[in-house]
């Protein structure tokens, strides 16, 4: 029962087939039904050169979002009165993220705050929090700090913000990052689609402890692939009612860059230095909290920041908005741009440091508890004792994916200078050149839940999905 | 059967029967046995407010040891002819080590450079190699590195030594530092014995891999209390037979930090900038190896260096100069500085690194595998997630040491701030204040092998043994 589909081209023979049986075309309001969500809007065309396993569909916010294929249980023409009801625009997510001059972007601002029903309607931004010190409350009762304040009231007390940004703040969690765990990263992830579905925001701020911030942003930036609008993560290393609190400062940088920047992806906006100046604004995935309690405890890896606001200043480092721009051609799964989430992580991974006198034994401990990965903080530029080889051999053997950062922080991996490096190459560790080990552990937790195979998973470890992998400078 | 004891007001009334069964007075030249060392040399007087806990005895080479009182065997007069025919110099440890001011010490060098023989005497150095990158080539036919250069050979390679010092160089080990174990700290702390027993050496260099050199500065740091020298580890980030080698200056760098400073202790010479000019001279416990390939990859956390060396000048913080007088005052279990050697260590001792995700089930394990120690690496201030909180409380119950650092790296850890951390103290988890994680886990191996109790195991652990612990600064 062959019928005419739009413009068709982009689509796989299984995908027009499927769009066939299930009676919709190119331009329909489409609901699909997945094994875990449901997603409305429209239809959307692709481009021949489009990859074959995914289908687009335009969200009622104006985002267009993928759909991998054979993740698809039903799809049905939507004609329910709720779609309808929705304000759509025909917002062209590709077009806007394109526009890669920082001049265009402040006009666009300035024309979008048009006048309506005699109100200045100022550009939109999610504020989603989940705990920490940024939304903590010092407890009179027993002098510590308490994780408490609602985002709302966050909003409250940071009242700058009202001038250039309408803020929109919801409460999704309120705990310490160090409560915080891999089906967090997921609930988040969700929250972010959910906004993105319903509204057309210019970014979204998620406050978090600043413990665990950078786990979470670098699960998000796996996540959240090709996100059309900036995610900012942001904290406090003092707490919110606190004079010498950094909150305010660190969420108005994050507004700034929201506002300001034409990037998209996910960061980490804190304190560049310990005056309550500039906020740097760092790479989720190349960010590492380096202090237990300075304000300016984020730094970024083996790079600079992305951008630094000073004032209302914000300037981005030529070189990240050179790299941010091929990112999208460097993005395994995703290679022409289009927003997808993959929000599932699998919990099965071990990170583990060695150090002289590392027990052998706690290697076939994992091997043999139902873990499917480890990473390895060797030291240096990648190395375990030889005492370990034959437990890793057998963890191997097992079908664990062993995976080798380094502890020094800095710096690349580099198996192949020495016989020990060299033999562990050998027998089948993957060595993972930059990537910390803080996003080493989040990026295996990731891969295990979205590779179908060992061999898949090892190849996704070594490809940079997120910037992850620093690109490749003369050794100094 | 009393006898009479030359000046003996400093023994205690257990040590004076000892050497009153032993037939042996003050001034004898005696032979100790203990469990695990024999020990010849001149019974020294005692100081009547000295701890009563060890025997001082002058060992040929002119140098003080402590002998715990405990640990002795046998005690019996030495009157074989070895002991006679070795020269006996009546050297003033503490005299030399009391003196603070730099040009006296370069004056001395200048006189005990006399003319013997017709030939200049200058200061001796010992170096110890253990193998590692300073010792190794390139192996031409894999084209990796291999450990292999002797320190005869790594001697010869710098001949700019000859000018300054008479190096005598040992080979002890050839390993790539990661291959090194417990065992080897004491077996390199024995040696380092050895060569105070016979020689009067002005320092000991020992030539280290850089991948756990830190780990090796530390256990030296706790296993030789009060060393009467300085006791210099070098390494090197490209191998020596490369020309862009930083070997040669690491070596000069540590053999002009032994001749010009007069500090004692255990210290990491290496670059300090990346230009093959300018030595750092690092405190054993407050070390770190923080890039895996750059040669100055060596960094102070939480301090400065002690000293720098450019050219042939050497600058010793004047911070640190004073710290290095109070350090024997902080010995908890040397208060009068007598130097001893304690170079056991026990390895059952697990280092964690929390993570979101971090399985508590590797917490019951390790407690139910003869482990007696677990360091965590916390997040933040010293936090790991409350999922962990049963498990850590069952290890605790089960009798081990659980102790807390934070992987921020830098700064201190502060668990009476919030709710996670407070709760954590409560149930008897230890904070180590900023210890090192690297050197938390070789503290505790130490401290294990050498306390009689739980108690005093934590006590010890908390207490400032080897500057692991900075002095606590206003918090920025």
């Amino acid at each position: 029962m062959s019928q005419e589909i739009g413009d068709s081209k982009g689509y796989s023979k299984e995908a027009l087939e499927m769009l066939a049986r299930s009676n919709v075309t190119i331009g329909d309001t489409i609901t699909v039904l997945t094994y875990d969500d449901e997603i409305s809007g429209i239809l959307m065309p692709r481009y021949e050169s489009a990859d074959k396993h995914h289908l687009v569909v335009k969200l009622n916010s104006g985002y267009n979002i993928g759909i991998e294929i054979s993740k698809v249980k039903s799809i049905s023409k939507a004609i329910g009165p709720s779609y309808q009801k929705l304000p759509f625009k025909t917002f062209n997510v590709a077009a806007e993220t394109s526009k890669s001059n920082l001049d265009s972007k402040l006009e666009e601002t300035q024309q979008s705050s048009s006048v309506e029903k005699g109100k200045l309607t100022l550009p939109k931004i999610a504020l989603i929090s989940t705990g920490g010190t940024i939304a903590s409350k010092i407890d009179y009762r027993t002098g510590g700090v308490k994780s408490a304040l609602s985002a709302a009231e966050l909003y409250e007390s940071v009242p700058e913000l009202a001038g250039f940004a309408m803020i929109e703040p919801e409460v999704l969690l309120n705990e310490y990052s160090e409560n915080l765990n891999p089906k967090h990263w997921g609930i988040i992830a969700r929250k972010i689609l959910e906004k993105l579905r319903t509204e057309k925001y210019r970014g979204i701020i998620i406050s978090h402890g600043t413990d665990t911030m950078h786990y979470t942003a670098s699960a998000l930036s796996f996540a959240l692939q090709n996100i059309p609008i900036p995610i900012v993560l942001v904290g406090a290393q003092r707490s919110s009612d606190r004079p010498s609190s950094d909150a305010a400062l660190n969420l108005i940088g994050a507004a700034l860059f929201v506002l300001k920047s034409d990037l998209c992806g996910v960061y980490v906006a804190m304190h560049a230095t310990t005056s309550d100046d500039i906020i740097a604004c760092h790479i989720g995935t190349r960010v590492r909290k380096n202090h237990t309690s300075r304000r300016d405890a984020f730094e970024s890896i083996d790079t600079d920041p992305v951008a630094i606001i000073n004032g209302e200043n914000l300037t981005v480092q030529p070189d990240w908005s050179h790299r941010m721009d091929i990112q999208k051609t460097l993005n395994s799964d995703n290679k022409n741009g289009v927003f997808m989430i993959k929000p599932d992580f699998d919990p099965r991974a071990a990170l583990l440091k060695f150090h002289p006198g590392f027990d052998p034994g706690l290697i076939s401990h994992i091997a043999a508890s139902g873990y499917r990965a480890i990473v390895f903080e060797g030291t240096g530029l990648g190395h375990v004792s030889r005492d370990c080889f034959r437990e890793i051999q057998k963890a191997l053997d097992a079908g664990l994916m062993i995976l080798m950062t380094s502890q020094c922080i800095w710096g690349r991996t580099g198996m192949t200078v020495y016989d020990n490096g060299r033999d562990l190459i050998e027998i089948g560790v993957t060595p993972l050149s930059d990537i910390l080990p803080e996003t080493a552990i989040v990026k295996a937790m990731w891969v295990l839940a979205n590779s179908s195979s060992l061999e898949s998973a090892k190849k996704l470890m070594q490809k940079n999905i997120a910037h992850e992998i620093s690109p490749v400078s003369p050794i100094i």
